[in-house]
């Protein structure tokens, strides 16, 4: 099992679960970070619904903006295909397109039914 | 060492919380996400406390739903223990009750006394 | 690869970052978590800036505190200057001074070039 873990632009958000959902992948976390890459961030950017003031007031002299991170847990065999939808799905050519890692995980539960192992992800 | 990481119903957090602090396993972080399973989620949870509408917004057809994940890291003696304690504190039966991943934690380090390995975490 | 993970102060966060970056490390992701560790926390700083009050009330009688949660991913030669650079950037000898934690990472990849592995990051 793998979790993969994207942290993408926003307004790609909806459009990424939607391919991911419709290619038999529904099941994700969602949540709000902050984040940069090694290029300073287009200041553009940096309007769109900034909800959380004090990140933005703590970041100082550096150009953090909002992202999407998003989380996937999926058998061994569909990490590939899942990377490359979200590359797929997220490539602009332009700075702040995001990031992919790859992450190894032991276990998973199911808690409703006691699933363990690709069963409970499956 | 593993993290431990359950996506669970903001209803139960308090519960969860408490029985592991009772345990032993006072130390953990929490956070919002917004996720969903392969079900769709029931609509009427959707109506709980939703201080996020622009994760709401964006999920578009899909029914995602407030949860809140909460993270620990434990001995690998411990691992099991945890995972079992959060599974019989969550489980309800219902469609929504939550995922555990284990993962594979390398180092760690308690910031305050420089110790590091299980002795951060004991 | 390997991703590390540091619990820390809210008001540590900009200098932590800004040490990061002047050594060679801007790219990370900052979240707001909830945290505690074996201590209770200081009522003192339970005071500052919640903006999360549903968090705040569901701990009930466990004193979780507002923290920052940041993320680095960095080759396998560089994890070890990271630890020691938040380490000292976070140290009082205060409890609350947080926890860093090391986790491997399988792979990465940079959606905007399609770089993999280290130079992903690089």
């Amino acid at each position: 099992m793998k979790e993969i873990i994207a942290i993408i632009r926003p307004k790609k958000m909806a459009q990424t679960k939607n391919v991911l959902e419709t290619l038999g992948f529904p099941a994700m976390t969602a949540r709000r970070v902050m984040g940069r890459g090694k290029q300073r961030a287009i200041i553009g950017e940096v309007s769109f619904d900034i909800q959380e003031p004090e990140l933005l007031e703590e970041k100082g002299s550096m150009s953090y903006i909002p992202k999407r991170m998003i989380s996937l847990v999926v058998p061994d065999e569909d990490a590939s295909l899942v990377v490359e939808v979200i590359m797929r799905v997220n490539h602009t050519g332009q700075i702040g397109d995001g990031k992919i890692f790859v992450c190894p995980i032991r276990d998973a539960v199911r808690v409703r039914t006691d699933e363990r192992g690709e069963s409970a992800i499956a």
